[in-house]
């Protein structure tokens, strides 16, 4: 029997999470008087000058309601009708939109298998045949992760060796940002350092994974790529009204760089589960914990235990592998008390 | 030369508004530990409670980020993919979502001639012939605004009678109710009775302009249309992980009618600068003010002047028309204000 | 009572003819060992030089299967994701192509009023003001047809002011050729006249109605457009895999120019019925006839009367306006016995 | 040095073929007066009677222009917007349609892993546990290619299986059958038997690769889901005007069986292919030989060799895999002329 309260912490995802202290106070604070709307508010103009700041001077911000809505803006810049975007297998945008880049974009996703949800150079060069052949999608876009849905991450120099290769065959690179403050965290560097100076062309940029209530943005640092994104992100339906209240999340997560932190207590606290449960009886660790999410493999019988308790996906059911992730608020003792409750089960499972 | 500071109260479109503080009071508290994801947090459910209350206990909500959003979802449930929508050529739908409805429903829509923002069944009937034509799109949804985009308002009667019409000849009845709460207290009926009760069979229901943050909502009356619209509001890239913070915003503008009171101020306020134009010289009203907002025709110099001094929109430059929307926080000061700066420019302009 | 053996001759439409005998010998001589997939034959490559003699060393040809297709291939050189088309409301695009544009290219068709299936300069200028404007679809194209749906024609001159005015405004122009053959033959020049040398971008050329089985063409006559049309056809499904068997007819067409005596056929064939008609009690015609087809308003009984015998369509019942086209296979024979019929159901219609 | 002249007779595809002698008559016999277009003729009807003696009286059918058509309008019927097709990674509709099924029906391919371009119930089940899940697109249909881009096909028991396990779990069955008479052929067994008695729901059916000229057709089989072909058709732009000259083209091939006879001669021009290359030094066959083609691996100079001379693709140029397809007019001339060359290739390339 597992000691803690039901769902005392959530480990499903790092959206279960409420909003920052900080990023609440932002949108409280821009509750006064009337602004233009549709961004043409001063609050936005700041996180414009927030967003260069932190990716430089020729970078260009447009916030949005959520992440697929920024990818699916952000490759809508990059495509024409007749082009394919080659991503992993395991990518956001090929397993978690819906289907939403199929029909907004009417695109097709070439799905490039993955032992950890990276690519390389080598799985693009494969693609690449379907070049000027017209009874194939063209490969144009190829779009990552960063940090990988499997929770691992590129090096800035990975991302610039496949990005390098992806521009001299003439195509783009379009990053998943969703959790890029975990991933920078994790990599002890700039977010510049992993996209702008690292030549994507375009990045969706998370926000609500990292400490915000709702609150994703394109961010296109190829500056040639610019001219569409207004009309892009209206027609899209991610043109807020009183953008302010979206603006405002974002530039509160870029100052005195709140993203770094809340990342690296999420990312800290991953590691502190990983390295928890490392060693107990029947238990591995599928994918190497990068960021904020640890993927372990377990005894069945542990998984359906812990499920009474805590909420957290499974993964894999047929290779026993769970997914948990932390977030900005999850604690120390959040952690010990898992923990405890994970030895039980396993031990329990183990015993059985 | 005007009285007033530069942009004292924006009259250019009531979300040029902040946040209602109750509003922002339920976002705040809702921040409270974790919460699953994507809607299936308690207070989404709240939400659909309150919705049922108010609209029938077979009406289910979908809350989304916008209005668009909101529209194109709501359509997306009653059309075939060969199916056109018919709508009054004045309808946001066709004149101010960026092609939206074309790009991500596929569909034609047919604008129809109007005077004042209504259509009728005559309108509709007109449309008909095409049915049964493989050439041409089938007349499927006929979609009106409540209130329209000229202000004016469908009485119970009027919405009924085209909803009898329309579902006479297997067509079904669409509502953008962006400033649905503006008509019913105009009308100083429920909304139920706009709506669920005179056949309605999707509505677009708005909260932002009324004094949400960011907070729209289909709300499905008919209940054989409720099977696909999880599926198609994910698709449509309008659902929103960290849900409960939309949610809330909904539930607060139904609790205890903070709608109404929202609705009937920014009205109130509408007919008092309608009422304080009215005899000036050269000004006369293009519609007539059934909501909050008011369409003047003024002299040529008196909109340059206002200009200077005043946010609003020139509806129809060649006949001099201005649009001038009031929201829930104009007051009596700002109209008395806007008033007298009105009536020295259009005094100027008369004299000159 | 008429005289006629029910449908002689159709008047419905000149697709109801069947293949004209030089069309069908150039079907029947390609058919000689294999050939390369797709258009990689002789035969495509002679067409395609078939259409740079005729439109200009710079055209470039297309061919596909029909005019919808032509239509929705050619747009789509000229459309980004939130551009919209300018067309009369009487455009086929419009009426006829079962929604295909909005499906199909995700693109908004904005109706202008005409009186007689013709459009200007002015009525381009009125939709302006959406430039610019991310609220709005933004006018990118204008699509006329030559000859229009009913039945009248541009002249050069005509057509070469539009194209000015559109290019000024960085839009461009598109025909619907697909009974540009008749206008040629009935305005008295060559095809480029009406084409390149007016300035028209992208052009629909109609060979199915002039007397081919089923082909029609793209022909780009802006040479920047051209990059992308082999990936946009392709996707759009009207490659042809055996293309042989498209690209001869066009050629048959062209050559000696058989298109224009097919046209000019058609076309005094029109012009003799419409004679015929002219002075009778109750009847008379509603656009000038400049191609192969007549738009008589006739007595209600006539038409009900004359609907026994012969294919015809009611174009405006309201208004009592049917239309009756004439094909390359028309003769004179078969419009006097059809005057023959008219004249005696106008004349019983006028009795009773 | 090879001793044919360049290109006698091609092996690279069934569509280098021209048109079947008793096609061309077909069509040359249907050019006879005037007939209602869009398939309101006699010769239609008269197809329609043929494919319902073929493949059962429920059966509807709807000439195409092409097999990317007939695929398309095919799942167009069994599609939601937000559903998933399953199908091979080997797929004509995921690898060589450019793209037309995401951007046409904007829905999700999902590529299932396969051996030799089957796929079993078991390959399916593995997907099935998107059902439901919102972040997924949903698994609808299953697409098989009969016979296969590997030119092997599935016996009437394994279409059976298939069908029986895709309907339990709410799916429908799609077959893509540009090359169904070669398998109907090569298993001895009727049309009908490989599909409406299978449980397919909806068939393409080919027929510009069996001889004719350019004519495919959807064949619906379940006849709950015919209710929008008519009008997704005229939407797909697959809607010939002249439709006869289509139409015939499909009768002809129905008539007498003649399809089989097409095939039968295809299928035994491969086996000999296949057998007299059986036993050269260094030569495999890469998939069995059901139907009109074959996929040797040959030493890398022979492919080269052969290439100067005959018309052929590289399947799998790192594998060394080439592919030959046979065609209703390949003789046995053809066949040992190609194998003396191959035989000398093949020689050099050993010796080298």
């Amino acid at each position: 029997m597992l000691t803690s309260t039901p769902f005392p912490k959530s480990f499903a995802s790092d959206n279960h999470a409420g909003v920052h202290p900080a990023v609440m106070a932002a949108v409280t604070e821009a509750n006064t008087g009337d602004a233009p709307a549709y961004g043409g508010d001063r609050w936005t103009r700041e996180t414009e000058d927030a967003f260069r700041a932190e990716f430089g001077d020729r970078a260009t911000v447009y916030p949005m309601f959520n992440g697929t809505g920024a990818n699916v803006v952000g490759l809508s810049l990059l495509l024409r009708p007749y082009d394919a975007v080659l991503c992993p297998v395991s990518a956001h945008i090929n397993t978690s939109e819906g289907g939403a880049p199929e029909r907004l974009l009417g695109t097709k996703l070439v799905p490039l298998a993955t032992e950890d949800g990276k690519i390389s150079a080598e799985d693009v060069r494969g693609q690449l045949s379907a070049l000027g052949n017209v009874q194939h999608s063209q490969p144009r876009v190829v779009s990552i992760s960063q940090a990988t849905e499997c929770g691992t991450c590129y090096t800035a120099d990975e991302v610039a060796e496949l990005a390098e290769f992806v521009h001299a065959h003439g195509l783009f690179l379009h990053m998943d940002g969703a959790r890029l403050a975990n991933a920078a965290a994790g990599l002890g560097c700039s977010l510049r350092a992993l996209t702008t100076d690292a030549g994507v062309d375009v990045l969706s940029f998370g926000g609500t994974k990292n400490g915000a209530m709702g609150a994703e943005a394109i961010v296109i640092l190829n500056p040639e790529l610019d001219a569409s994104a207004l009309f892009l992100r209206k027609q899209a339906m991610q043109l807020a009204s009183k953008m302010r209240f979206v603006s405002v999340q974002l530039a509160a997560l870029l100052a005195g760089e709140l993203w770094r932190e809340n990342a690296a207590q999420a990312n800290a606290m991953a590691r502190r589960l990983a390295e928890g449960v490392t060693g107990l009886p029947g238990v591995s660790l599928r994918y190497p914990v990068q960021s904020n999410s640890v993927f372990p493999v377990l005894p069945e019988k542990a998984i359906a235990e812990l499920q009474q308790r805590y909420l957290f996906h499974v993964w894999d059911a047929e290779e026993r592998v769970v997914r948990w992730v932390t977030s900005f608020d999850t604690t120390a003792e959040h952690i010990d008390a898992f923990l405890a409750d994970i030895r039980l089960a396993v031990q329990a499972a183990t015993d059985a």
